[in-house]
């Protein structure tokens, strides 16, 4: 039998909205048919935030269709129809004999799609950042007459501004980012294996918060003495040990939105270098989010910060953000010096100040907040304290 | 200060082996220079499992040279050091302005490294099946004397013979995925929240089993009723109800190898036809292993399945499963009809049954096993039934 919809993390109207902002962005760029296969923009496109894996898929937009078609694996298809706003007419799943063939692949059916679609000598966009060279080769060679046009981050820049209802989802994922937080500050304790506080936290992340389960789970890293020099270590088979510290970075996610969270652990007594480091941090957090405000730019904000640390005598060496949505970072604005983006209402960022001052040392302190008409909301809201736990 | 070396999942001579075996591929292709770029086989070539998020890094293998270099983000390099298995002066960080930077990113330094080498009039190996589009036109544009060889699959094709030290490795990540199936048995009941479960099943994934911690978690699906015909949806936000089915696929990792395994789970008595399904799918799993032996190839273990399931009256129209090691699927042997890839002792593969049979109606049953030398071994453990939860 036919799978039912299911429910939807947005409504209707807000999906066509984001598909009339990449077809103007097409007209604007002169591109008659969109090829989109970055997995966060197909999750914006669609709602749909089901894996396929490593097979193709690939969403199609053109000028003359309200919806966008949706093609992958046939065995995708069912969750595709479930998840995303798309009339099932929209899913089209390709046979299995596109898998582990070494002649072809699901871009080939999605190839066949272009040219029946009548773009075959029109000009296409592809998003060449994210397809791979050989796809790429591919498409030139199958679509000869087709003049493509590089349309990288062309989606990812119109995800930077969310609306009120992305707004509400971020908040939801806050809210569970929080949740993790508070739930490490509890189970880290001497002599509990590494793995089993993290086992908690995790557990955490998907019993979300306030009736609001997480809906999958980010990236979380705990990175402990002697690795709080380093910040993308999943965890380790260590103990946890008086007088560690551990830098603890995770998100939550609901519906593809994750919103982020830095904060640092001191397993008894901080000592007064990791103290005075926490503070300036604090300092320099507070004087980011102070400059924020429609108008300003990014570098505006991550120089507010620079030079606060400073004056403490604490420098940081990387960018303090970037823009997050869909699935964590978007590659678009970049909080760092030089960066002139302008900041518009509903923007998000993950104001991400962790500071790996040497190979052994380290600091991990950050916030997701949005741009507001006057300044900043931070949505992740748990203490701005270094949590000695004693 | 310096980080310390941490503990190593392999000793020396297993990495030397690894690029030994590269580098031989590297002679039979006439390559000079390997720029590794995969996520999964810089794992495999470096035991570094921790992640560098969306930045740049790559793995230069040269004939010259016994290590390899690896290339990454300066602030990624202290785990690098920490983690693999390269003398400190191999791993090199380039700094940060090559970040959220419109003209540069990391790929500018890796180019450098290679005009430094000596081989930008040389022939350069490249995984242009991983590369960007966008990538592989600035190693042509920035290396134009340079002779690129496609070497995409070259390493895949490599891992897909594991070492005893990695079957090892492989059996611990079983025996977590086992954890795991059992943990699910015990919390998937009426009035449980899919979330709640999934918190429950996730951190067993994490606290591992038999004193092993999972070093990671890999993805996890959980389908109930009516998404059952799906695959790889992450859980819902209903609550599990009576008379519901829910089809698991989970994993156990450790130290980047994962394990892979489904079971069907029915809360109250299963249907008839449910049972049926899972009579058919058992006996043509234990028909596949039965073929299994050196020399035969997955195309005979993929027909032995079929042949046996069609007897029951039950066909499946997907794939039966794939090479598996770091990071769960490997994109080499596939165990289909036509795929005379011929089994040798110790590679693994993910038996992976799931039969989506209707939009609204499927089943999943699962093992992940070794090739021995006369025959197969089922690293996964879990009874072969059709979990009845009553």
């Amino acid at each position: 039998m036919e799978i039912s919809k299911g429910p939807q993390a947005f409504p209707r109207p807000e999906y066509l909205r984001r598909v009339a902002a990449v077809k103007a962005e097409m007209t604007r760029r002169g591109v008659d048919a969109l090829v989109v296969n970055n997995s966060r923009n197909v999750t914006y496109l669609t709602g749909c935030t089901a894996r396929t894996g490593i097979t193709p898929q690939a969403v199609v937009v053109s000028m003359g269709n309200e919806e966008p078609t949706f093609i992958m694996r046939g065995l995708d298809a069912p969750a595709a129809i479930h998840q995303s706003f798309l009339d099932r007419g929209r899913v089209i799943g390709y046979p299995e004999h596109f898998i582990g063939n070494p002649e072809k692949d699901g871009f080939d059916p999605v190839i066949e799609f272009l040219h029946e679609l009548g773009v075959a000598n029109r000009s296409l966009g592809l998003e060449l950042g994210d397809l791979s060279a050989q796809t790429a080769e591919k498409f030139k060679r199958r679509m000869p007459k087709a003049k493509i046009v590089d349309c990288s981050k062309a989606v990812a820049w119109i995800r930077t501004i969310k609306s009120d209802l992305e707004i509400e989802v971020m908040r939801e994922a806050a809210a569970i980012a929080d949740a993790g937080i508070m739930r490490a500050a509890e189970v880290i304790r001497p002599g509990v294996r590494e793995a089993d506080a993290m086992a908690e936290i995790l557990a955490t992340l998907a019993r979300g918060a306030n009736g609001k389960p997480g809906t999958d789970l980010a990236n979380a890293f705990f990175c402990s003495s002697p690795r709080t020099g380093t910040c993308h270590i999943r965890w380790s088979e260590d103990i946890i040990r008086e007088g560690s510290q551990i830098n603890i970075e995770l998100g939550g996610v609901r519906h593809g939105y994750v919103a982020a969270i830095m904060r640092t652990f001191s397993v008894g007594i901080a000592s007064d270098r990791l103290r005075r480091v926490h503070e300036a941090e604090v300092a320099g957090l507070e004087s980011a989010l102070n400059v924020v405000r429609p108008g300003a730019t990014c570098s505006d904000v991550a120089n507010a910060f620079y030079r606060t640390i400073e004056k403490h005598g604490v420098k940081k060496h990387t960018r303090c953000g970037y823009a997050i949505g869909v699935d964590w970072t978007e590659p678009t604005a970049s909080l760092q010096d030089g960066d002139m983006t302008e900041l518009k209402p509903n923007m998000t960022f993950h104001l991400m100040l962790g500071n790996w001052i040497e190979e052994d040392f380290g600091y991990a302190l950050s916030e997701t907040f949005r741009v507001t008409g006057s300044g900043a909301e931070a949505l992740t809201l748990s203490p701005r304290k270094l949590f000695e736990l004693t």
